[in-house]
């Protein structure tokens, strides 16, 4: 059985101290705008709430110390100082809308076929040894190997929240929402619902016992948040159209609204997937329609892949303010195809997330994903000879961050640096030890523990931010989990690693 | 100046023991063929040659270890054996066929033009600080710190052999060619040579010029190498035809056959580069018959790029029996093109090799070049919807290994586990110290310090060979620098990421 959820000490909910970070911000506030501040201050309070920003914080300058001095003066605070130090900048932590936790072992295998088969193949075998194992222990046991490192490994990687997938077994389900919370990473934890699974029958349930599993996993899930806390979420996650019957996907349906909660699932990820729902389900016009007749969508619903969709469907997806999760390198891995994401961002208006899709995708962090969704649409671009395509670097840091603050419906909560929002933060760091990030210095934004004024006579603002532009491409064309080397999820530390607090420069008020 | 070459000590020709190697070797002696060999020994001579090789074998079984036992009882030897350790395994080194040293501070940076442009405004004003410092100390300041940086990633990266493009500078090519010879890594070395760059007449050469440069680099390596070695190697280097007169074209292939020299240049990339070629060329049919009229075309020709090919120039390419060096990621990140590179292996019957092409590619690691072949494939797949284009681990890793030795000239010298060969290898791990590859239990191709006897027990052959295919696949799709823990060059071991010994288990015999 899963542990008592009594015995759980949440990561994310530990007591900590009033902290002001100082240093270089990333963000972007929205689609178009990416957001470089240098010498800025962030200060967190001890619900790990963003409560304090102030820009071009410069102490040498007296005049523009003010409202800081006013700060200081006023409350107790721990203050944590990057600002000379140009490698090192703030960025938000990562959402990661769509990833399989149970496929994390597949990663890297499967090469060699096609969306349907691959899941016969490779991914309802793996999904089932979470079912079928000889004993509870022995299940649990190959449950918490594989979860606790996916855990870690998204969380190493800079993933404060992500929307997952488990398998159709409730206590490993369970048992995940449960080790969520013991490494401090905000999740929405979706049993996979499938009574239909024709293919491969192995790998399936009835209607009733999906009924029974969803309303024990909502109970334990219920009881197992701290107070005034929901670190930790149900989803309702209908697997994809094609394995469930007509009457799960009603019940689903109503039961979100119910409940209040999430819905994610796959659409119009590959072409023969497209027919096959064609051919299950005559009565409805396309694959997103199917989803529309059973009350399946709306603005707290996650649509993975949808890459092939219609006009339509885009037009269904719009006015029912869905989500779509972009997952490029499950995508070319498997050989989906390319989605028009440039199009569904600013002729649509949409709004785009990033998914891992772990393990289509072999990828588990979403820096990676970052890199592969600018690649891919580079991709889209050369075939259709169209340079629109292209996504942007800003486009990118915008899906992987407030794009999917709002697929998880957390858009004022979570995904950018804003006053009232939570800090769920990676710190960056291209000098980290062991970095694959080369940068020379003559390509820093400024000198390293400068002074202020040594720092204003050599470059000017402008240049200064397109340098800093430069090195973040650097960042996500060449970094990788080595440059994390700092992650909180609301306001608490949960990955450090700094081996020396030298390399800090902590100053405690 | 360069330092004086006698001051040089070259790391992979200091003096070295006879040793027998014991482990699992991976490689692909032909372009079907991938070989998987466990408990195979390989001996290496005090010349850094492979000179002895058996396979399956095992200490427990008496019977088939007489040409060991031989071995042993005649001759003094270190014996190393991973035989025991499923996650590692040998592979041979990795050799980048097309690889600009001089741009790899701008990796990750040009995201946004194609070839033409992203020439004049990242590429040519970076190549020229080569050519243009204060001060000759300055520049050779500049150069060492970047040459130094590109040599030890690489190495780092399981690459012992590359051939380079620096800039069109002398002295600081001189440099590089020392550098290469000081870290233990073979390498063509090939002075750029241009002397027509209408766009951005600032880095330029007059023709005079290039000759004289093409003389001192000759000459200058020619002293370097040690005796009965050559490691380091000067490569004829038109940058590409638009930026040369048919005076230097002519003079290129003519200095090629009197130095016996191998040629490198690049060769339909981009269609608006292709069409600059028919402007500048009108009585050349195509981009190939440039190269072909001016004696560039050759059996130690490497032709990088080769992305929009007609019939007939790969059949020129083809009749010459020059090499292609593939160079996927840059050809993505520039949007240059997808290379029908299954069609030149297995229609054409081209020999294909692997390039980085830092830093229009952003990647320095040929593994890295090695999934990005793949995915680039699928996405060509996925637009002529023809699945015969996707390229297989056997093929990628075939052109980054035997493919590469053949474009270098060295087929019969590196490129796999051969009698007579150098041993030029990678010891991969796949859970090293920090790897990002995740391995379960379950997924081993046998017990970690297994006896043979509980071993055999437990899976046949094929399936062993089954579990360490899929490895195979990890490494690829999830593995990076952390997981080549040592690279041997020439027999010596030139990096060693090992930290403590007890992780090896050495024997002396």
């Amino acid at each position: 059985m899963p542990t008592n959820s009594s015995l759980i000490e949440p990561k994310a909910i530990n007591e900590i101290s009033y902290t002001l970070y100082y240093g270089t911000f990333i963000h972007t506030p929205s689609l178009k705008e990416l957001d470089i501040s240098f010498n800025t201050i962030v200060g967190v309070n001890n619900l790990g709430v963003i409560d304090f920003i102030h820009k071009n914080y410069n102490p040498d300058h007296h005049n523009n110390m003010s409202p800081v001095q006013f700060f200081i003066k006023n409350r107790h605070f721990d203050f944590i100082d990057y600002s000379q130090e140009p490698t090192k900048f703030f960025v938000p932590g990562f959402i990661d809308t769509h990833i399989h936790a149970s496929q994390f072992p597949n990663i890297g295998i499967g090469l060699d076929c096609p969306l349907l088969d691959w899941l016969n193949n490779y991914t309802f075998p793996l999904e089932n040894e979470f079912t079928n194992s000889n004993s509870t222990d022995s299940k649990l046991k190959f449950a918490k190997d594989i979860y606790s490192q996916v855990i870690e490994k998204t969380l190493n990687n800079g993933t404060t929240c992500a929307s997952y997938f488990t398998t159709i077994d409730p206590q490993t389900t369970n048992l995940f929402a449960e080790l969520l919370l013991r490494f401090g990473q905000r999740g929405f934890v979706g049993k996979v619902c499938m009574d239909h699974n024709e293919t491969y029958a192995d790998y399936s349930e009835t209607f009733e016992e999906c009924i029974d599993s969803m309303n024990a996993i909502i109970n334990h899930l219920h009881n197992l948040n701290p107070q005034d806390e929901i670190l930790v979420k149900p989803i309702i996650t209908p697997r994809f159209a094609p394995v469930c019957t007509r009457d799960l996907l009603f019940f689903l349906g109503q039961l979100s609204k119910s409940h209040n909660l999430p819905i994610q699932t796959h659409i119009s990820e590959n072409e023969k997937e497209i027919e096959l729902v064609h051919d299950l389900f005559p009565d409805c016009e396309d694959y997103a329609s199917v989803y529309n007749k059973h009350n399946l969508l709306g603005e707290s619903t996650i649509l993975a892949h949808a890459i092939h969709l219609t006009k339509k469907e885009r037009k269904i997806i719009k006015q029912k303010n869905c989500s779509i999760s972009h997952c490029p390198t499950s995508n070319t891995f498997i050989s989906s195809g390319e989605a028009p994401i440039k199009k569904y961002l600013y002729e649509d208006e949409i709004n785009v997330s990033l998914g891992t899709d772990v393990s289509g995708g072999f990828d588990s962090s979403i820096l990676a994903i970052i890199k592969h969704c600018i690649l891919v649409s580079h991709h889209l671009a050369m075939k259709t000879k169209n340079q629109k395509d292209k996504l942007s670097i800003n486009d990118a840091l915008f899906m992987a961050t407030q794009g999917g603050a709002q697929a998880v419906g957390m858009a004022d909560q979570i995904g950018t640096f804003e006053l009232g929002k939570k800090f769920d933060v990676q710190l960056i760091d291209l000098k980290s030890e062991d970095s694959n990030v080369d940068v020379f210095d003559w390509q820093l934004p400024f000198k390293e523990h400068h002074t202020s004024i040594e720092n204003h006579k050599s470059l000017s603002k402008d240049e200064q931010s397109k340098k800093m532009f430069d090195l973040l491409g650097k960042w996500i064309f060449s970094g990788d989990d080595r440059n994390c080397v700092k992650v909180w999820c609301n306001g608490r530390l949960v990955v450090n690693k700094v081996r020396y607090n030298h390399d800090d420069r902590w100053v405690m008020c």
